[in-house]
């Protein structure tokens, strides 16, 4: 038969980085394309003896239906997390959901605040898995130029102005991905009081925040959220395990309460197994430790890269410098072409990297960037990945 | 601030299950109302020796990012499965997905194949979660009437008639949530063949296939697909564990790269854990021998059910005898208050059921209808949960 799918759903295409991580199957193509978190990063001497005592201790709670709004004792763990370690009022009038990932928490809060039609606001170049979430609910998507302390105020104005329907302003303001970018307080308190001024949501998306190795942490915008206007989704793929699938919304209580309406239609809940090992691993390991560990790990690799880059690149290369996360952007100079440096790196040189182009607001619009990823990689591919991209954009510049 | 919620949203109310369910966080209160497995039904030793071996042989793989699709090993099983126990085509020009739980297959399948205003139809009445799900994309829900042997043929073929856009035909042949109902295979061709006449998709959701502990299996939709319309859902939650939140679509290949797509914006994949404790388990595990023993302890709860029934209830109230799965569906005469029978009963005696007006497509709809789970209560809350009842049916009517 022929096959009719809905209009929010028949334009949708697959992640162009799903798409060039197929290529990467192949354990030869030096994987900067991708995002895991470094498999070293990973503590799992803590999960497996967490796991055997819950599934010793209390097997039928971990098999069994559980609660929509996530397993109680993990709430609480996340909402005395939110506030000692990052100073968020996580009760009334906040409240906390767990979701199955903090990519949850982003599609179901476009999906109780956004008619089709509806736009939304988000930094240029964003995050694919969350604009593809706006995309699949025919949203519009308005993207906002980048500066290196962050998104442009003039330019957001200037579309908060000029766009009509704006539900949500969607940020990552911590070492963004896939620009690196970490924006300033100032510019959180500009966002933020554009957002009062505008009567708009920020839907601000912290999954790297913990991994900062260098400088000084900055409050999140929600800190700053005397309205109850900020939306604020962490994650456990970064700090303990992305095949877990646990992330979680703090938000004012209406709106979670919608979440967890739109979430019994979605999955139920989150896997409550995964849910008691977060718990667990929250309760019983020294996280703080965990922590610096993690960012010695990923400072030393983007050192690696930074290096690597400044080695091998053709000086016309523009790139980020960033502060903590797993990403850096680069940026070739007006006349190369990107597309074809991205395309010939993975086809003939088996580096991937993905294409700036992924990551805009509108695909079709040109970018001379792309995105490098230096966690998922080994130090010996990072070292060996940059020597052959250094050398392709001498010969291609 | 004023919370402004998407029109999709606004109006769709918690479960009313859920929220029966939360009086039943009281342990004297005897669960009637929900749909939880019963402990004894977890292999519990086999998914602590399974989970050990994964994370002892596989840590990495376990906690790592996946692809969308599902683990490539568990796919390949459940194609087997599904050919050799449920005599599905699973392969060309079929595929499967495993998705967070069929509720999430059932979610996606509306998603992808219905814009808002599009018509669901659905039997009358139906799986309250499955409901929701269609609701939170502003589809329209016609229901269409049961009878002993599943949904009238009559009154289906008048639904798709009169119905304009409509997208999907939603069943759940086999031991219905909540009737207990299952079709007969004379209705199952005569379903099929109107949904080509006019042209429908059918979403086939079969929680329950493998719980029949009565009479003869009878094929399921999917199998007389030939003009491959059907999407088949089915889930590990009642022959493994609903926490693992594990479930799985076949349908054809184009209506799989959609649901693909849409399940990358929603939590990038199923928990990969989980994924490789079904695959393990069905793997390593003798399912057959398994499958055995729960149909024995569901006859068993299921006969003590209607024994206390027949021997405590009022003769004029009506009730299905299932001949598999978790539920049964009473109907008080007319002239009886249902709401006031169940709301008695919860408030007053401390048992919960659920009453019949939350499975119906249209909620304000009247029913005489409630339902009744016996794979969560055990034996003796079964035995005096009917005599509660038994009474108040009495005093009542």
């Amino acid at each position: 038969m022929n096959y009719i799918f809905s209009d929010k759903i028949a334009s949708l295409q697959p992640s162009a980085i799903r798409e060039i991580l197929k290529h990467t199957a192949d354990p030869s193509v030096i994987p900067f394309a991708a995002g895991n978190p470094a498999p070293d990063a990973f503590p799992i001497q803590e999960v497996q003896r967490i796991t055997a005592e819950i599934l010793a201790e209390n097997p039928i709670a971990a098999l069994q239906y559980s609660v929509t709004e996530g397993y109680p004792a993990l709430i609480t763990v996340m909402k005395d997390f939110l506030k000692s370690h990052n100073h968020i009022n996580s009760s009334n009038p906040n409240e906390v959901i767990i979701t199955s990932g903090a990519q949850q928490g982003i599609e179901l809060s476009c999906k109780v605040l956004c008619n089709e039609g509806d736009a939304v606001i988000c930094e240029d170049p964003s995050f694919i898995g969350s604009l593809n979430s706006f995309r699949s609910y025919h949203t519009r998507l308005v993207g906002v130029e980048m500066e290196q302390d962050g998104i442009s105020i003039e330019k957001l104005e200037q579309a908060l102005k000029t766009t009509p329907n704006a539900k949500l302003i969607y940020l990552i303001p911590n070492f963004q991905n896939p620009s690196g970018i970490t924006m300033s307080l100032a510019k959180r308190k500009a966002v933020y009081e554009l957002a009062c001024r505008y009567n708009v949501m920020i839907l601000e998306d912290n999954p790297y925040g913990d991994l900062r190795f260098e400088g000084e942490d900055i409050p999140a915008i929600k800190t700053l959220d005397t309205e109850n206007r900020v939306i604020y989704c962490g994650s456990f793929s970064k700090i303990l395990a992305p095949g877990l699938r646990v992330g979680y919304v703090c938000a004012p209580k209406p709106v979670i309460a919608k979440i967890t309406v739109a979430k019994q239609c979605s999955d139920v809940h989150t896997n409550i197994l995964s849910q008691m090992i977060c718990h667990r691993f929250m309760t019983q390991c020294d996280i703080e430790a965990h922590l610096k560990r993690l960012r010695q790990i990923y400072a030393g690799k983007c050192r690696l890269m930074l290096d690597g880059i400044k080695a091998n690149f053709h000086p016309s290369v523009a790139y980020t410098k960033p502060q903590g996360g797993l990403f850096l952007y680069c940026t070739l100079p007006g006349g190369a072409d990107m597309v074809k440096f991205c395309t010939t790196a993975v086809a003939e040189h088996k580096v991937a990297v993905v294409p700036g182009t992924a990551f805009l607001a509108d695909e079709s619009a040109g970018t001379q960037s792309f995105r490098l990823n230096y966690s998922t990689p080994s130090d010996g591919q990072i070292v060996r990945g940059l020597e052959i991209l250094g050398e392709l954009t001498k010969k291609l510049l």
